[in-house]
């Protein structure tokens, strides 16, 4: 069995990871590792990690403990993965990272799984889309081969723990519970990674982006709007999306009365899609988990490319939240 | 003191309007009257009418009562308006009526204070706008002078009361908690009134309409993205805004590192705006409260328009909802 | 495999049972009956069974299905269950009964796992207790070798979804948000139920029970605070329970700083136990699911008793609520 | 007009306390001094002083600007009161602390306004009480002429911003949200306050105290439960709370179907409580909100109860918590 460990292991996404990593039936969980919370155990810090017996250890435990073939899910800031990914890698290891540190590079595979899944397999090195890019991408890149539209609209709601785990006053409860807001209005970090991959699929297309908070743990919603000159062939958009995702289990492209529902995908690595189109205006709403499909279950997914396993290995189980 | 009737007065809007006129200085509250709740206190009902004397009379108590120069807020739903108004404009009353049953007719005001004062003044029915109207047009209708944009995308994220009291699944706290929406995706009630007076106002433009709902009890927030042919200057949007609202002490235009906060307006009948410019998109976010400047605030507002009153009796309280 | 069929599918309780059946390894999901959703998709219904294949039947589909040895989950009200079950016993069904209707049957057996398995095991009828008296008798049932109490005090907190998911003002998201408070302040139905079977478990004892509602979808903290007329042994209490849920893999008895969290429970059939003695009180604190260990999730684990299988059969999975 | 100042300006009860004084009409808000927001805006970090010109002053600007006669509200913690407060007097002004500080002090009037008007009027000093203890002390002060309880146990549930403002990890919205734990169980700060003034008020009784955390951002519940050797007389219970409250316009002793709410109470300076008997057991349920009647509503009303204003000057208007 394959062992994944695990580097700045004490932030949502990472205790997502580690949630998935234990239930998967083709891998071994490694070394866990958190310069925050090192010698303390899981269970304390994170509900879902309540019945694992993980403690976090020290910083260096990882770089100690790999070997080659092992794997390394680097979910700490960029800086840290700047630091520690190149001596992992001349170590022998994998890794999959979740920070924005590698995402620009183009030597690197980009996680985005559906869309990359060929570069993704033989990686010794993937990039973890963020989770704003990931929603934003799943909504927009079936639409390359419908024409070129003259602006892009994208309206992102977030939940909160996308602002990571380190406390901060805009993150306590009384200040999320009541609030829906926008913020990044000049401009948020995570829109020249959308321009970037959107113009690698041939959308290179201006775009306005707006993250919002809203007060749900985590899920989000992601409103794209892309504006043509002329009418558009809802039929061929439609068919466009069908032809994108067919084989892929993990994306629903949802039609008739059903609308893409944050918690119908909230603990799953699931995306739902559904499009409209009205004129020249087409509409696409894509619903993933933040620290699913948007972290963590991305990253889960990405590792099952790259060891040749099913795609859903350990990714298949209906979580609850209700 | 003008004596002031609520009918449908068991609703979220109604109960907030009594909860306005009880600590209104200049008005006495009348006749309260409910067809599902008659008999009943409404301080049993409604937290915020907790220290209130008032109890719910029997459909028709509001007719028997009224006398020349009362003023009526109707807030049940259209079809109870459509009955009931005509009679009580018969018997002299002036009415403030909250459903859409009089949103379409040529010959009545139009609610939306800081648009139409004039109208509204001497108006005998003032058709209270709806709340997502209301954010969408004070987010608009600034624009007129700049010029004619080429499509308008309205991205919208209300609260759940303003989908009423009246039970049902999707209002229960274990559907909306942890949830993110859209609805209304074939066409939303709201869009044909936020276009009928974005034209009146010289903004005749296809609008893509999509509102939300998120878990807020009461609030809202509207994304509006103008999208223009030609680069927009960013000045003359912010000087039309700031023109447009100078003398509106409802409505703050925010600047800086000031964004709209739902928390912000939440309790009261303030709203906040502000205005982005990149090239040709001008984004505008304006936040209010479905039920305050979005329901019965702003049916207050038009209560003092119409006695006379200074426009802010009874509505510059700052209330506390964290 | 054996088959499963539920009625009264379409309730949150009903809803958490088909989830669990779905992923179970060893028993087929049969056929599901609701009388307010028959003829539609449950997956139109329930986030959490979104991508499952399941469509409702109309009431006297699984009387008209039912073989010798299927299982059948009543998840209806008492009523329901009092016209139906005798009838799927005759057809040599096995009835798992989530209502009311046969807790004080002294023939039924009371589907309590951790303290009825060899009554529960052969049972053709299984009475599945409530979740306040779930939570409560797990939380005392253990001192009845301790002595005998001069009072017991339960104060109980539950998330909403206990409420059912009929449409009711109480349960709106608006009247819940931001609330907290007691009900059934003159007898609380489950109070009998928690009486009768703590005098069987040798705790005939007075008791003050005091529900509350808590902004929280699904959850259940019951603080039990038993009184004696004299100084208690600390270490005989915390034996007892060691004892007591020694071979029950989902209860945990928590030490040093854990304290039940419902976090940590929330979509498992997990229950958390934290007892503290200081002087004459013994005070337990009990975190349960109201929807897993207090119905669902301990209906499946009397299925696996009744069958015969390992009991965490289909119940170990890890499930995510932040 | 008196001069109010306050330190510790920017946690969640001194912004309460700011909103207050805003809107009293017989002081004038002075300054306002902050260490960790010197300099900026207060509606710039609080949604409820959004339209306030208030800026925070930096340490040492509240002694520097006071004069003989001002009032200061202190709001830091007790270490920050312990070196402040004496100055502050030794200058002129009287001070109402919001912090632990001195409410152990024999010479300081114990600021629970209700039991304690004659000794706040005339003070230089007044101890604000805990959110806690002025929950249970309402709640069980009207008990002592009844009789001596062999046992008291109160289980109490507050919302988050009873934790203060500074960031941390058990704070935030994915921490609390779903949640509903205990703490403190080993012992709460708050039970020596809460035991010294029962037994001040002639209530030396063991007590067992367990404070919850449940997601709500203000309101506090108290549930009490006084249990007697003998039955106790129901009459005579109500009797003492209508007499103990019967001038206090706070306070309200529901009875009839009126439950306690936190809803209800939020936003305000008022108090919700519910006795009821049974046997030998008392329970009174408290509602308050914990910033309100639990911090700065209470040190408002000392305020007024000081300077000889109307009691309710300042606190009387409704505000809008759904």
């Amino acid at each position: 069995m394959t062992r994944v460990h695990v580097t700045g292991a004490a932030g949502y996404a990472a205790a997502e990871a580690i949630r998935l990593l234990h239930a998967h039936p083709l891998v071994e969980v490694g070394v866990l590792e958190s310069r925050s919370h090192a010698g303390e155990e899981a269970a304390d810090h994170f509900p879902l990690l309540r019945n694992t017996p993980y403690r976090f250890d020290s910083p260096g435990s990882v770089a100690a403990a790999v070997h080659w073939g092992d794997v390394v899910i680097t979910a700490g800031d960029a800086q840290e993965s700047r630091a520690s990914v190149p001596g992992l890698l001349a170590q022998g290891a994998r890794a999959i990272d979740l920070s924005a540190a590698f995402r620009d590079d183009d030597g690197v595979a980009y996680g985005l799984c559906e869309w990359q899944r060929d570069a993704i397999a033989p990686a010794q090195l993937v990039a973890n889309p963020g989770c704003y890019p990931t929603a934003t991408l799943l909504a927009l890149l079936p639409l390359a081969s419908i024409g070129r539209p003259r602006h892009i609209v994208v309206d992102a709601k977030s939940g909160i723990t996308g602002a990571g785990r380190t406390p901060q006053t805009g993150s306590l409860f009384a200040e999320v519970n009541g609030e829906i807001r926008a913020y990044g209005l000049s401009g948020h970090r995570h829109q020249p990674e959308i321009e970037r991959y959107l113009r690698a699929g041939g959308i290179g297309v201006p775009l306005t982006f707006t993250p919002h908070v809203v007060p749900v743990s985590r899920g989000m919603l992601a409103d794209a709007y892309a504006i043509f000159d002329d009418p558009v062939d809802g039929g061929a958009v439609e068919a466009a999306f069908r032809r994108a995702y067919a084989s892929s289990p993990f994306v629903r492209v949802l039609e008739g009365a059903r609308v893409p529902s944050v918690a119908a995908v909230a603990g799953t690595n699931d995306a739902e899609i559904r499009v409209d189109v009205a004129g020249p205006v087409v509409r696409v709403i894509c619903a993933i988990d933040n620290l699913g499909k948007g972290a963590a279950g991305q990253a889960v997914q990405n590792l099952n490319l790259m060891l040749g396993f099913p795609e859903e290995s350990g990714l298949s189980d209906r979580v609850a939240v209700v």
